[in-house]
């Protein structure tokens, strides 16, 4: 940092961290709405519900009897209990609430593991494509994100020969995301497994990302945690996605024993608490009542998937992965011609379609790509899918695009 | 990061990051409650009033209006705009709502503009004694805590001599509090400009944290904002203590307008979004009602000062500084024959009586002092003084400490 010319200038880790380019595109959508057109969505990596209502009516009562204040830097013992209860027994792991640290979204957790795992200097492997936040956490504390190119053929899932090609001398450990943000891929136990294998193999440590846990639309052995394939994994996960909580800011991590004390130094530091409301809000999360709605929107998601995915291959686009969780699809959308940056701009001006082309996910075959969030309803699915096929109706007799 | 012995070696930083040493004596008074022994408080850094009634009732209404959702990585535009009417109305100082930046409490205020401004082995000069925090924020992104002694004799409040004595060939700037934590001592607007005038000079940036704004106990030229003195400076704020919203954790910093494009990219990446619920409560943080109970309770802090800051005196004690604002005095326990750690274990051992001892504000003269917070009831600081008397009278009459 320096002044210069009565301007303050910035780190320069600011210049490894680029803008994410759907910004722009989105500004142009509203600026589209603000004109009155109607733009089809397909950019949004949240879910349209609101928090559901049991979870909703929670939070008001936590207000109405003073939940207030701080709570312990971990979180609440309540909410700690809560989880490893879930794990226990929906999803069948012995996970004692010590090791369960509340945070401020998975995006404070991401930020704690990486000021606790992440040496200046160290690398972190990251999948490319992959979460474009990602490579930010790494370089904040001093250290740099290490893609991993994903293949195609391997349906976009992580390769233990792609991570050993990739895994350098000052490689601290590996971040990976499942279900995955673009491509929707969800690992297996046995792949998990073998990855945990060579990580430890490697001396590293394992960060398995579940934020999208439970919007899997897969065979039910897809449906659980890492943490059944290994105890020892840690584990980045979030109230923001199943349990639709995303403007509350509630995650959590799950963390070896031994973790547990340094973790709440930094929480103590960095965050004196997570919020009071949510964790208390967050509690009813569990209910049966909180629970059958978030099935019905699993469910709900599951056929907005099917819908989408099965117009946009009619339109002649292939998906990267065989997108069994998440929201998302990642789609190659190089048969329009265009390059897929291109492809979302044109889509945005003159069909009014939001997208987010494949370079905000990193440097993979970005081009061809495309991401389609099904985070919208199925009519304005229908009327997206459309509008798409109109557009590569017009744009391939213009001439020569495709 | 390693793994040895199938344990996850943690980062280096975690060596310089200690335990809050007031947490261990929290767990004995809560352990002392739970035997059934009534534990006087002076050690809470929070207010013990929950959040005025007119800002919870708006929470609750936020959760039925949907407001559960990602906002702007920035906050919203109607929580910015009140913040800039606030300034302009309440604090007369012009601060466009765009170069206000919503937070994840000061807290996540002060890792943005720590990631924002410190590049890796950059200095960062703090106060000691300073809240004890501060020196976590640059050490986690590869810079280090510089601190500066404060001196009894200038009542604890900095003086440009000392800041240009203590900066470095790689000081990058300077953090400073009014009012101040653990001292309550509050820098008029002359002291601030001339600090940023040298500042300025230095070549360096100037964040000045004002988290207790507005609870200030002396004349009128104290109560307002540093901004009023610079409006160049860079602020953190919170709405956790005059606006009584720890638990929400929510915040603000204003930056130079240049500054908005990178600190908006650090959010977007690092945090996604503050606290929908928490941003739509604190709009009603400034309606005349919600002012009327914060103004009250100030005064209700102001009395309780008093009563405190008397009793102590009387007992002894010394206040480093003149405690013109936030709910601290820091006294100079030394009359009681104890080093300050001592004095606090055995009065929250012998007396049931909690205080913070300085060592947990950092070097300077710490064995000295101790931080007595003036969040509990009057009827409390009554009964916290007695068992203090009591305690004095004990420890001499069992012979030889004083």
């Amino acid at each position: 940092m320096q002044v210069q010319d009565d301007r303050i200038l910035v780190a320069d880790r600011l210049k490894s961290i680029a803008p994410f380019r759907v910004m722009e595109l989105m500004k142009r959508a509203a600026q589209l709405e603000a004109e009155g057109h109607r733009v089809v969505h397909f950019e949004v990596g949240e879910p349209d519900f609101n928090t559901a209502e049991p979870i909703v009516e929670a939070g008001r009562r936590a207000l109405l009897e003073g939940h207030t204040k701080y709570t312990h830097a971990l979180g609440t013992e309540a909410l700690r209990e809560a989880l490893s209860k879930d794990y226990r027994e929906r999803l069948g792991v012995a996970i004692p609430a010590e090791r369960i640290v509340v945070t401020a979204g998975a995006s404070g957790g991401l930020l704690l593991l990486s000021a606790l795992l992440i040496d200046s200097g160290d690398g972190l492997l990251i999948t490319d494509p992959g979460y474009p936040c990602n490579a930010a956490f790494p370089r904040i504390v001093g250290g740099a994100a290490q893609p991993v190119a994903l293949r195609a053929e391997a349906g976009y899932l992580p390769q233990v020969d792609d991570l050993a090609g990739a895994w350098r001398p000052n490689t601290a450990g590996l971040l990976l995301a499942s279900p995955a943000n673009p491509t929707g891929a969800v690992m297996d136990g046995a792949r998990l497994a073998e990855v945990a294998e060579f990580v430890h193999g490697a001396g590293g440590f394992f960060i398995l990302d579940e934020i999208y846990q439970g919007l899997t639309y897969g065979p039910p052995p897809t449906a659980g945690t890492g943490l059944q394939a290994d105890a020892g994994l840690i584990v980045l996960n979030s109230f923001s996605k199943y349990f639709g909580m995303t403007g509350w800011r509630l995650g959590w991590v799950v963390v070896p024993e031994a973790l547990v004390a340094p973790i709440e130094r930094l929480a103590q530091n960095l965050f004196i608490s997570p919020s009071s409301v949510a964790q208390q809000a967050a509690l009813a999360a569990f209910s049966p009542q909180a629970m059958a709605i978030h099935e019905a929107r699993r469910q709900h998601f599951d056929a907005r998937r099917r819908q989408l995915l099965g117009g946009l291959e009619a339109l002649g686009f292939r998906a990267a992965a065989p997108a069994d969780g998440a929201f998302y699809l990642y789609m190659d959308v190089s048969s329009s011609g265009l390059d897929s940056y291109d492809f979302c701009w044109r889509l945005i001006n003159e069909f009014q379609v939001a997208a987010t082309p494949g370079i905000d996910f990193g440097e993979r075959e970005a081009h061809r790509f495309v991401r389609f969030a099904y985070t919208t309803d199925d009519e304005s699915i229908g009327l997206g899918l459309e509008r798409i096929g109109r557009a590569l109706e017009a744009w391939d007799s213009v001439g020569g695009q495709a």
